[in-house]
């Protein structure tokens, strides 16, 4: 049995998340279909954090145990041949240690949200930014943003179904940058609350339009409430970036 | 009547490309049926350069007149709305001189062509740029693209279809650069010839995987003969961005 580490990219606009569920077709359902094509057996692919609907990973890291005797080349490629036509493609694949685990030694992540910010309806970029019309003004969004960066509880940020153990989390970065009518907003932390970048992301909206100041984002961390929510940005835009490993 | 210019954005893949044809919905039929649903007048909607069949367009700019009284915004706005679910969005509209053309008053056109270059399948990028699986070496392209940059005869690099009276053209810029798998070859002169750019892209990523030299393209282009082309670039990767005016 060989583990290997897979670094993944999907489009997830047709799937109802990373998470095998039910309710639809999941990332994780695709690969683990791909693998045992490939091998006849029976696989789990575990992830490094989970994604929801309709939220995209330029970077999604996983691991899988392997028995057949498969180069980690070979692999990827099989891999990549049995998930065609889904939009999911392995983009790197390597050998790991057998107690690696994608999840438990995961010490960074990184994930990036797209926003458009213009009157005119999105084209290609459609489901893939969140189209903003009201301008937005990214430096007061990137100030704001900077009030989150640090040690905080982050439960006005969290799903009612986040299943993590705390609501303090550390933000390592959150910078918005605008290039023209895109705006980017750069987030990392060791690891992240359910919701907690698309409604971190909601907020620094509020701010970016003039609906909220500095003042009232800082409020609505210290009353560590989700009712206190602004906004919770759609997934449209969210890129699953990176996963670090020590 | 009113002049209006207008800078226009379309994902080509659903189209046969820029120009009104018998054989297909074209991105000018869809712009003229639009104007003819706001306006109920018949117009024809002139563009600074058409675009073959799958490609697209960051910034492609056209001219039309309306009788209708309507400010800039509002015809922008109501141009969009007619145009879904179509992939086409007016982003900029605005007052033109009666004697503007979009196509005859154009001073230079840019253009973009992204490459991904990897062994794993596109996911999102499907139909926005050119897989290429084999290594290309990025400095080797720009390097050999500055060969091409200057005024010839670049009947070489020109399709049996091109309408131009001339196949001499100043190419003023031509400039491959890599960020991680994508690389991006950005294209500027005041007009191409028909299929140029896609055609300059097919032979650079000859010279980019190692089975052309700088020298195969330069005697390429000293032929000043179609048949001594390498390959044509699909049109996936080929945005217009820009056209210019004085």
């Amino acid at each position: 049995m060989q583990r290997f580490k897979l670094t993944i990219e999907y489009d997830g606009r047709p799937f109802v998340g990373w998470q095998r569920q039910e309710n639809g077709p999941s990332v994780q359902q695709a690969l683990e279909r791909a693998v045992f094509a490939v091998t006849q057996a029976e696989s789990v692919v575990y992830g490094s954090g989970r994604t929801d609907a309709g939220v995209h990973a330029e970077g999604q890291v996983a691991h899988v145990d392997i028995a057949k005797p498969l180069s980690a080349v070979r692999l990827r490629d099989a891999l990549n041949a049995r998930l065609r036509p889904a939009p999911i493609s392995v983009i790197a694949c390597e050998p790991a240690a057998p107690d690696f685990h994608a999840r438990f030694d995961c010490t960074g992540r990184r994930y990036r949200y797209d926003i458009i910010n213009r009157r005119a309806p999105l084209t290609w970029q459609s489901g893939l930014a969140w189209h903003v019309l009201r301008p937005l003004d990214a430096d007061a969004m990137h100030a704001a943003a900077q009030i989150l960066v640090g040690q905080h509880d982050f439960t006005t940020f969290r799903s009612v179904h986040c299943q993590s153990a705390s609501p303090v989390k550390t933000l390592d970065r959150l910078d918005v940058t605008r290039a023209g009518d895109r705006i980017a907003i750069h987030a990392a932390a060791r690891s992240f609350l359910h919701h907690q970048v698309r409604s971190m992301v909601g907020c620094l909206k509020l701010v970016g339009d003039g609906s909220w100041s500095a003042h009232d984002l800082r409020s609505a961390l210290a009353a560590a409430d989700r009712t206190a929510l602004g906004l919770n940005a759609p997934p449209d835009g969210l890129f699953f970036v990176s996963a670090h490993y020590r």
